[in-house]
């Protein structure tokens, strides 16, 4: 079972992929948890040039491409190996990232983003969770944790107004493989809300 | 004018295109002389990913979308905009590149280096010049100059076989565009044969 979390910065899904890595665990899985961009030795260095500097540091075509890199190394190097052991893989975000990210808030490339896909990467998970939350909220908790991360959250509240509206619409369109789970409410209410949501 | 020299390691590309660029500057041109992997700030980032680490640092696939990165960096940063001045550029390596190392040579991804390169470059020189040389001898230049300098030097001479034999193969198939330059002799024998070249 190959499990993608995805949401704005801040929306807490970083916690719910962890919260229920540890719940699988518990349980008797075999579970690798796992993040995007980065995840693997190599797509960890990719994740430095991405997440640091200025917003202009990159275009978003040559931001996708950098994306697309580190995706291919963390699938060939990291999930598809545990895959093939028979684990559990929980990612923090993964392609519908970049279809939300590269393909439709910061830049109108998604059929680039397709395209790049199904030449590269081609893997789908088989569940998705979009822990979704208002960036109002998200953002203030992004600064209770010590100020803005990184170029994407530098990037104002407008664009993660669209990065919100881009994943409602990403889960409208494969409701088989992508669930909606309100993030407000305590880290628990949350959890909650992801089990009782699970196949 | 866009030119790209192409060709293995050690075959006096580098030299060839600085010197090119020199005796144009001479005769009143604005050259831009630029390389790949690099070329941009941006690239020159990428480029530290490609050369440094073990042969099994990346995939062929994961390479070859670090390297359309660099190059899409590179062509927007600095090949396009001295274009639009009306600038005379000048690179060491360019796509050619691709299709002969992750084309040809360490793997068979023909296919996905003009699928990438349709996706994100399309730009193509107006005129390349493949030096070429004995791989026999241009290793052992390489080696003059202080020893084995970067990942796909250190895969030995089959390796730079396969690369002069993929370089003359795409010469031969886009003969309007590629001129083959005996590489053999001094520095002086080969400039002179390249500007007999130019049209």
């Amino acid at each position: 079972m190959f499990i993608s979390f995805e949401g704005i910065d801040g929306s807490g899904k970083s916690t719910q992929a962890r919260r229920l890595a540890e719940t699988l665990r518990q349980s008797g899985r075999q579970v690798v948890l796992t993040r995007e961009p980065g995840g693997s030795p190599g797509a960890e260095e990719i994740r430095r040039l991405l997440v640091e500097g200025g917003n202009e540091r990159w275009s978003p075509e040559t931001e996708l491409l950098l994306f697309t890199a580190a995706r291919r190394d963390h699938v060939e190097r990291v999930i598809e190996p545990a895959m093939a052991r028979g684990d559990w893989v929980i990612t923090d975000r993964f392609a519908d990232s970049s279809r939300v990210y590269q393909g439709a808030a910061r830049a109108s490339l998604r059929d680039l983003v397709e395209a790049l896909h199904d030449l590269t990467i081609r893997l789908e998970p088989d569940l998705t969770f979009v822990i979704d939350l208002d960036p109002a909220i998200s953002l203030g908790r992004g600064r209770a944790r010590g100020g803005i991360e990184d170029r994407f959250e530098g990037m104002g509240l407008t664009f993660q107004q669209r990065l919100r509206d881009g994943f409602l619409a990403l889960a409208s369109e494969a409701p088989e493989r992508i669930r909606v789970i309100d993030g407000s409410g305590s880290e628990d209410e949350v959890a909650a809300r992801v089990l009782a949501a699970l196949p």
